[in-house]
C-alpha cells in the first residue's frame, strides 16, 4: 500500500516535533527488540502515552505510524497497536546436517571472482558487503584527530614503528581484554595489517604447504582463498548454524586425519552468525591441547554482541599456549585503516614476531597513531554501544523484510551478534541463480556455494546487514524475495511436493 | 685542532652575510663533488672570486674556512686553497673474493637480534639505521595534506581500498617508470605494505619451503630473516662490491644446484652499494629466462642515483615476464607510511594479486591517499633532486671522515647512489668487536657478519648515511676510528706483518 497516500491523512507534525516522534519510536523499538514488549502483546494506547509523556497526540500517532511502516507494529481497528506477532518470533533456523569432509585441496567455487568484485562494487546495493558502512563509524572524531596532528608530530609519523606495533596502541588493545581474557599484557600483542595478516602469519607459523587445516563448513570465503594460496589442504567440519563447529564431528576428523591446525570463528561466525556456547569453547580447547593441535581463532566480531556478556574467545580457556587469537578494528572503527592484531600465546609469540618482521616489517605508523589516540580519548566504549544497537536493529529489520517478502519455506536464524544473516532458500532454489538474478538488478549478495569447499550450501545465500536500514535496502530485499519466489518451485518440483535441498 | 680557537682569529662575518658564505661554500662543494674541481687542483683565489662575484673578501674567506673544516679543501701557505687530494681520489675498494656457496639452511648470526634492536634505538648515534632521517623527507607538505582532509573525505578513507591499490596511486607509480621501463601501466602494479611485503609475496608466489633461492653475498640481513621464516634454503653468490652479483659465479651455481628463484638488488645494493652495469643486467635476465628461473629484484634505491641516468631495473630487460620488481616509498618519502609495490609481470600477476588479497587483503587507505596526493601535487621530482644531493654529500662527508680517522688499511668504495658505505676493516679486525665497542659508546653500526649466511664478512662493517651529516655523526666516526685503531693490530698480528682477513 503506497505510504505517501496514507500520509496525507495523518495529522501534520510540525518540523520541531519531528525529533520527538522519532525519539519515541526509537524508545518503543528498543523495548520491542529487548523483549520488554513480547511479540503479539498490546502496546500502550496513544492516550496513556499522552498522559505519561506530555507528548502531543499527533506526535505519538506519528511514532506508531513509523513503527508500523518498519513492520514492527500492527494496528488493529478499535483495539490499538500490537507488537508484530512475527517480529520476535523465533524464526526457523537453517537445517543442520552433520556432514564433514576428508582433507582435500582447496578448489574455490568458479563464481568467487565475480562475487568478490560484486560485493566491493559501490554501485550495487550492498547486501553482500561485510565491511561496515562509514555511517556506523566514528568519522568525525577520527577526522578531528587527523587535523590535530602537528608538523613536528608528523616527523615521527613518517618513521618506522616498532615491528610489533605502537606501544600505546598495544596497551589500549590489552586494556580491551579486561574481563574477557585474563592476564593479557601489551607484550602478548603484535599489531598487524588487519585481521587477515594476523591469520596469515598464524597459518605460516603453524603449517607448511600440504598440511591439513580443519575449517568450519560453511566458512568465510576469504579463508578459503588464503588457504589455497598457501598450498594447504582443508578438512571441513560440520558447523551448527547456531552453536558453531560440531565438536563430535571435529573429534572424529582429528582421529581420522592428520590435522595440523584449526581455523575457527567461535563468536558470530562468518557466514552463519553462530555463537559457540562457553562450555563448547572449553571442551574444544581441551580437546586440541590434548592432541597438540594449535587453533587459530578469528575473534573479529566478538565485540558486536547484542546481549550480555561479551563472548569470551577460545584464548580465555587456553592453558597451554595453543590458541592464536586474531582480531582487528575493521568491524568496529575503520576497515580502511588496516589495523589488526594477534595474541599468539607464549608458544608461538617469538615465531609470529619474526614472521611479522620478515613479511611486512611493521604496520603503518600513521594508522596506529590515529587509532591509538581515538582509543586513549575514551570514546570507544560509547561508540561500541551505539554500534551494537544499530547492528541489532539493522539485522532485525532485514530479517523481518526477508520474512515478509521471501517464500514461507525460507529459513534463517537471527544471530546474537555481528552483522550477518545466513538464509536457507526454499527447497530447490539455487543461491547462485539468486545471486546472478540479483546482480542483474543491481543488488550484491553472497551465494552460499562460495563459502565451502565441497559444493555444499548451494541452497543458501548470505545477507550482510553492515549498512543502516534504508528504503533502498528495503526495496532490494523485496526484489530479492520476488527473485526467490520466481525460482520456486524449481523445475521438476512443485509447492505441493517440494524438492529436497 | 680545536676549531673554536681558530675562529677567534677569523674576520668577523656580519650575520646578514652568513647566508652568502654558506651559499658560496655550497656552490664550490657541488663543483668538487661533481668533479669540476678535481682532487689536488688549485681553487680560484680569494681575490679572483671577489672580482667575479662581488662578495666581500671576508665572506669568501669564511666559505673556504667552512670547506676546510669539512675536509674538502686544504690551505697551502702562500699558495692558496686546493681540493683535498684524498677527497675525490678513488678510495681503495674492498677486496672481492669469488666465493659462492652451495644451498644451505639459513642460520642467522647470533648477533642479529642485538643488531636489529640497536639500529632502531633512537638513543644511539644512527650509523646503522638505514631508514631515512625525517630531516630529509617532505614533512611539511605531507602534514599539510593531512590537514586538508575533510570530514566527508574521511568517510571514504575509513573504507577498504581495492586489494591491488588506490587507482590514482597506481597511476602515479606507473608514471614514475617513464623512461626507465617501457610499457608499464597501472594494471601492472600491485600496492603493498612496503617493499618487504612485495618481496614476501614474490617469494611465496615462486617458491615452496625447502626450495633454494640464490642471493647475493653479502645481502640485506632482512632478506635472510624472511628467507629463514619461509623455510627456504639459500645459495650465496659472490657479489662484487662495485658491480654486483658475479654472473659467472651465478651461472656455475645454476648449473650445479636446483635454484628455484633469485633475490637480487641490482641498484645500490644493500649492504655494498654496488651498481650492476646495464650489460650485466641484460645478460642476467637472459641467463635466467633461458633457464626459466624467476628473479625477484629489490629496486628500492634506484631513484637515489648521484649521476645520470636513472639506473634501469632488471624489469627493463625482461621479455618473458620472469622479473618481479619490488620497490617502495620508504627510502624517498616515508618509511612509516608503509607503501610499496610490486610489478610482477604477466606471468605472476594473477598469483601475486591472489596472495595480496589473501595475506593482507588491502593496504591502508589513508596512507595511500596521503602519498598519492603528494605525488599528484607535482613536488616529488624536486624533492628527489634535493634528496639525492643531500645523500651524496652525506656519503662523501662520512667517507672522508672514515678516511681521516680509521687506520690506513681500511678500504671502502663510495657508491654511485644510495646511502650505504661498506667498510673493510684492517686485516684481523673483527666487525663484531667494533660493533660491540661502538654500542658500548652509544653508537649503532651493522657488523658485516649479519649480512651473510656463511660466517663471512666478519672483517666488515656497514655504515649508513641516512641522516644529515652533523657534529654528532662526525664525532661518532672519530670514536669508531679510535675503536678500530685500538683493535688493530689484532692479537697475534702486527702492523708490519698484518694477519690476512
Amino acid at each position: 500500500m503506497p505510504v505517501v497516500q496514507k500520509r496525507t491523512k495523518q495529522p501534520t507534525v510540525p518540523p520541531r516535533d519531528a525529533f520527538r516522534y522519532r525519539q519515541l519510536a526509537g524508545e518503543i523499538e528498543n523495548k520491542i527488540f529487548s523483549g520488554l514488549y513480547p511479540p503479539g502483546d498490546r502496546l500502550p494506547s496513544i492516550r496513556s502515552l499522552h498522559r505519561q509523556t506530555n507528548l502531543s497526540i499527533s506526535t505519538i500517532y506519528q511514532a506508531y505510524r513509523e513503527l508500523e511502516n518498519a513492520g514492527l507494529v500492527v494496528a488493529r481497528p478499535k483495539s490499538g497497536y500490537y507488537v508484530q506477532p512475527v517480529a520476535m518470533q523465533k524464526l526457523e533456523a537453517p537445517i543442520f546436517r552433520k556432514k564433514s569432509s576428508a582433507p582435500q585441496r582447496v578448489s574455490l567455487a568458479p563464481a568467487i571472482n565475480s562475487v568478490v568484485e560484486a560485493i566491493s562494487n559501490p554501485r550495487l546495493v550492498p547486501l553482500g558487503n561485510t565491511a561496515m558502512d562509514p555511517a556506523l563509524l566514528p568519522v568525525k572524531p577520527l577526522a578531528r584527530i587527523l587535523k590535530s596532528i602537528t608538523h613536528s608530530e608528523m616527523r615521527t609519523l613518517l618513521t618506522y614503528s616498532p615491528s610489533e606495533g605502537n606501544p600505546e596502541l598495544r596497551r589500549q588493545i590489552a586494556l580491551q581484554t579486561t574481563g574477557v581474557m585474563a592476564g593479557i599484557t601489551p607484550d602478548d600483542i603484535i599489531v598487524t595489517n588487519g585481521c587477515m595478516e594476523a591469520v596469515a602469519l598464524a597459518l605460516l607459523a603453524v603449517t607448511r604447504p600440504g598440511d591439513t587445516v580443519a575449517i568450519e563448513a560453511p566458512t568465510n570465503f576469504s579463508f578459503l582463498q588464503l588457504l589455497q594460496e598457501l598450498g594447504l589442504l582443508v578438512a571441513e567440519i560440520a558447523t551448527d548454524p547456531q552453536e558453531g563447529v560440531d565438536l563430535d564431528e571435529l573429534e572424529k576428523s582429528l582421529d581420522r586425519n592428520s590435522v595440523r591446525a584449526c581455523l575457527f570463528m567461535p563468536s558470530f561466525q562468518n557466514p552463519l552468525g553462530a555463537l559457540m556456547p562457553e562450555a563448547n569453547k572449553q571442551r574444544l580447547v581441551e580437546m586440541l591441547s590434548a592432541r597438540d593441535v594449535p587453533v587459530i581463532e578469528d575473534d573479529i566480531s566478538s565485540q558486536l554482541y547484542f546481549g550480555e556478556p561479551h563472548p569470551r574467545p577460545l584464548k580465555a580457556y587456553d592453558r597451554d599456549g595453543m590458541v592464536l587469537t586474531c582480531s582487528s578494528f575493521s568491524k568496529t572503527l575503520a576497515p580502511g585503516l588496516r589495523l589488526g592484531w594477534i595474541i599468539p600465546g607464549r608458544r608461538f609469540n617469538a615465531k609470529i614476531r619474526r614472521l611479522k618482521a620478515g613479511i611486512t616489517m611493521s604496520t603503518s605508523t600513521l594508522d596506529q597513531c590515529v587509532v591509538s589516540r581515538f582509543l586513549s580519548g575514551g570514546g570507544y566504549e560509547r561508540h561500541l554501544r551505539t554500534l551494537r544497537s544499530s547492528l541489532k536493529k539493522q539485522l532485525y529489520r532485514t530479517a523481518l523484510e526477508i520474512r515478509r517478502h521471501f517464500p514461507a519455506q525460507t529459513r534463517l536464524a537471527i544471530p546474537q551478534g555481528g552483522s550477518l544473516l545466513w538464509v536457507q532458500l526454499p527447497p530447490g532454489v539455487d543461491g547462485l541463480d539468486v545471486y546472478q538474478a540479483a546482480f542483474d538488478r543491481g543488488i550484491a549478495t553472497i551465494p552460499g556455494a562460495v563459502c565451502s569447499n565441497s559444493d555444499r550450501f548451494g541452497n543458501y545465500i548470505q545477507i550482510s546487514c553492515a549498512a543502516p536500514f534504508s528504503p533502498r535496502l528495503k526495496s532490494a530485499i523485496e526484489t530479492l524475495g520476488a527473485i526467490v519466489d520466481s525460482l520456486f518451485p524449481a523445475p521438476g518440483c512443485s509447492r505441493q511436493a517440494p524438492c529436497r535441498p
